[in-house]
């Protein structure tokens, strides 16, 4: 299998669980913009790459998947990932499968307001979310909602500027200084998340991983404790029919008085989904079953153990910079 | 050699990297007070030990020592530097060479205001530094100092609640809030700094990797770039001078207009440690010779290679609670 990792930053133990699995089956090809970049250490092939607002961008990952013969591609950062299922087609016309969402599902996800709204009218319990101060002081009047609330940028990824407001002043003077806030209740409730995995022969989910949250930082969990519960494979199972994914994604949710919320969607390869790996949840193996076999998987929805823990570290990449420079083609 | 590293949370790869170089001569022995640090997983032995603050906890490192035959304790968080500092003579009486400075150095680093005086009155080039709001404004009336500035706890450890002000009302607002900020001119120069061992027999400086910060997160550098300038190892042999270390120390410098300043100094293994032994200034051979064979080590200073870059990323380890209990021995 050929697959085509684009903007692939710091993901180097990623790398390292697909080779893992695939062994001398699999050529890793990646890219990036900088030679600053990590990940490309554990790749058998680097492009570095235009930005992705670039003109030239996708015409030069096109290029990519033909000369490797690209098999998959998939994108490791959220900006990249709507641009991706924009040109799904022209991916499909020379025979790469996109691990991304189908465009309009991409653009939910990208648009945290967009996704509370949709969800409210498919009845999909979520965090009360509001797009402006102006509707949240109507809400606010009304009742609907109470401080502290938190807030968060409406297309951010991770938690960068996001926090907790404790008055209405404060809220004021953030949202008229920053626009692009969203203003959601804030839920006191467990925080968790899904490592899923939707099929692209069978477009049904094949795997959830759930994890509590024990520890996390700016950008994400950085120690995590698997469980099970059948009320939450549900739950995901039912959301999920509303949205139209293709491959690896990660499910943000809150747990409160017995009922799941759904937070947010990564329609991607998560952070830590090193810890769905490292727990026998095998995307690699789903993904090179959906596009060298062409078949579908066999669901395997909570078969792994629970009490599994994934605590991250600081490993390291050294290298002189002219062998960093020196591995990154161009095209 | 047997080694404790104590609050080792994540230094997973500082670990290997001993590892690495003493092989079977080495018995790491670590200790936490969680089971969900990380580098346990990379020991030979676990304690579980009480809150730093707790009184039975020196008693219980001084048991873990003799019950290991420990030749060198060291920790790898600044609280408890000036607490071994001043137990020194108790692990020196059981044998164990104290891998941390003398205890009047050590309470100097810990905090950054009694830091900026020392090197005023000693004459080192330092980042002007006030220890309350009344003193800023004197300065600022002064025209010693002007906006923006940097503030930060006096007593933080990284970059933890370190921030950039632009007026003197938020300024008057914050310090009052948090009477143990500092206030300090903000260096608009280049950001680095070294890796040094103090060697534990001669007390001589055996070795200076220095570095340029090509990227920074709250903790540290996560991307940096080695360089050598003759004029940046005669500034820090120089500044050594008139403190008492005793082993590894990472040392946070400005180069500002041909000189160099002294920002803050980490009297300990700093996180990014693991760039200096990449490029070949190994510390745990500085540690077996001294603490072992009981001699100097021949001065390396400047031994290393231009342009070598650390890249980190996150690694992970994974593993079901029960075990990273069951690791954890109890004194």
């Amino acid at each position: 299998m050929n697959i085509l990792f684009t903007s692939v930053g710091r993901r180097c133990e990623l790398l390292k669980d697909f080779r893992n699995t695939l062994g001398d089956k699999l050529k890793i090809v990646v890219t990036d913009n900088s030679p600053y970049a990590p990940a490309p250490a554990f790749a058998d092939v680097v492009y570095r790459v235009p930005l992705i607002s670039d003109k030239e961008y996708i015409p030069k990952l096109l290029k990519i998947c033909r000369r490797e013969k690209i098999d998959a591609i998939t994108t490791l950062i959220d900006p990249e990932i709507s641009i991706l299922a924009a040109h799904r087609s022209d991916f499909e016309a020379i025979g790469v499968e996109v691990l991304a969402p189908y465009k309009e599902t991409a653009d939910l996800c990208f648009d945290k307001y967009k996704m509370f709204k949709y969800l409210k009218t498919n009845n999909i319990p979520t965090v009360l979310t509001y797009g402006s101060f102006e509707d949240f002081k109507a809400g606010f009047d009304a009742g609907d909602i109470k401080f502290p609330v938190f807030v968060k940028p409406r297309t951010g990824s991770g938690s960068v500027g996001a926090r907790k407001v404790e008055s209405l002043e404060l809220l004021e003077e953030l949202t008229s200084r920053s626009p692009e806030l969203i203003i959601q209740e804030f839920m006191d409730g467990k925080d968790m998340d899904a490592d899923i995995y939707v099929d692209t022969v069978s477009h049904e989910p094949v795997a959830i991983f759930s994890k509590k949250k024990i520890s996390t930082t700016i950008g994400g969990a950085n120690k995590t404790i698997s469980f099970k519960d059948e009320a939450l494979f549900d739950f995901v199972t039912k959301a999920l029919k509303i949205f139209r994914f293709n491959g690896p994604l990660d499910m943000d949710l809150f747990y409160k008085d017995g009922q799941y919320y759904l937070s947010e969607i990564n329609p991607r390869f998560g952070g830590a989904y090193l810890h769905a790996y490292g727990a026998g949840v095998d995307f690699p193996s789903f993904i090179y079953k959906n596009v060298v076999e062409k078949k579908e998987n066999k669901p395997v929805i909570g078969e792994y153990e629970e009490d599994v823990c994934m605590l991250m570290y600081d490993s390291v990449v050294i290298e002189k910079l002219s062998s960093l420079e020196g591995r990154m083609n161009e095209i």
